[in-house]
């Protein structure tokens, strides 16, 4: 695959586990100039990238001084003006959430080539790795995928519409939890909703909540999980397994990827 | 990657472009006895795996009779039972519409090991590929997913709760655009919303139509838009360029893999 030299590639590393990353994010990754990557990305995709490849982490750690996304920006634009192809390694997928329109935007305004390589977001592996399709015929039609974070703008969510929707997908609202739960009853979600929260999704640290949505904040406190979270409301959750279907093997492939990786670079 | 005997696999292709399947999904493809297939998955991957590997295609043509899900769920366990590995290989990710949910429960009812390997869903990737953000700081802080697609139920969707939703994800919705887009205006939503329709996204054959709500439909009647497609409403689909983001590059790397089949089976 040629890189274009000068370019910004937006690229979706996946849920968790390192090889559901896509054929096209690995090969980008194999022949970056550059990365930059989140706190949440698989440190085994970092492993395999070639020792002359620039590895900067610009990861966000709640609640602690991080790096701006101003200054992100301004790395992804500096990289790429010096001719250099960039990889801007995001979690899941790059557009839900995690500012990656921000990212695409700042590059254009610089007149810097931005491309998109979409990813598996965790908003539905997540749910998928524990047994639970978001859709399901008779039973959920649509689902909705919104974050609990509102990022310093303050408003707060129309529970109302939420609730009417078959399927509620929630990332990033594990501090929150309780507060949903009891927004959406409000709004009038049937207490016995089933509900599901998987914390680490598709990798070795997978661990899952399932009950109702009266009683899933009190389970997730049990078994006291901790974000990353994904939490699923709807009748789907009552499909959830108690144990993984999406299997977390051993990472072989990019083993073998990586010792090809002049060839790659062709 | 061993790949388990008697073992059915609902993998994930991605929205169209061969190398947006998962490393993971291309090693199963290239190490399955079976593969099972949808309509809309590209050949491309299929040309890549191995000789010795049965092909069946259970793609459902709209309008046209054709295989019935009841059958599906049959060959899956009957080829499981037969001590087979088997890749249920479905367009975009296995558990967003398409009944993989139901398949995987045909499986359980039978006692076969059935798992789900995600993939990147078109619901995410088509507005990507025409640089689109389905979620945008003090834009969209969430986004719905629905089909216009009753499958034989009847239901009629709820608009109400639908506009109240940031941004508005249409699968194969084609044929009802027109009366999607009315009953979303009907439901309060602003007429002037921005609207994308993606057909074929992040293929060759990729196209575009960008409007309003009130405008999109007529847009994509004018040139010709015909399944599948996409079509995202919402403050966000301003964002839409009249020209691709994902590359849609010559597919050299699945050759390459394909080559290295014995080591890859190992």
């Amino acid at each position: 695959m040629r890189i274009g030299a000068g370019t910004v590639y937006l690229v979706g590393a996946g849920p968790g586990a390192p090889d559901l990353i896509t054929v096209k994010g690995m090969r980008l990754l194999l022949g970056a100039d550059v990365i930059l990557y989140d706190r949440l990305v698989s440190p085994e995709l970092l492993q395999e990238c070639s020792e002359h490849t620039e590895l900067i982490s610009v990861g966000k750690t709640p609640g602690k001084s991080s790096i701006a996304q101003e200054e992100i920006n301004r790395i992804l634009i500096d990289r790429a003006l010096q001719g250099k192809s960039v990889v801007r390694l995001k979690g899941g997928d790059p557009f839900v959430f995690g500012r990656g329109g921000e990212e695409q935007e700042s590059c254009r305004r610089a007149g810097i080539q931005c491309v998109v390589v979409p990813g598996v977001s965790s908003a539905l592996a997540a749910p998928a790795s524990v047994g639970i399709p978001l859709t399901y015929r008779g039973k959920s039609r649509h689902f909705v995928v919104v974050t609990a974070h509102s990022n310093g703008t303050g408003d707060s969510l129309d529970y109302q519409a939420l609730a009417s929707i078959d399927t509620i997908v929630i990332l990033m609202g594990r501090s929150k939890l309780r507060e949903i739960c009891k927004s959406l009853i409000r709004a009038g979600k049937d207490p016995e909703t089933p509900a599901a929260c998987v914390e680490w999704a598709t990798t070795e640290e997978q661990k899952v909540a399932v009950g109702s949505l009266r009683s899933i904040a009190g389970r997730a406190d049990r078994i006291q999980l901790c974000p990353p979270v994904v939490t699923v409301i709807g009748e789907v959750a009552a499909l959830a397994m108690a144990s993984s279907t999406v299997e977390n093997e051993y990472w072989q492939i990019v083993n073998r990827l990586s010792r090809e990786i002049p060839s790659w670079q062709s």
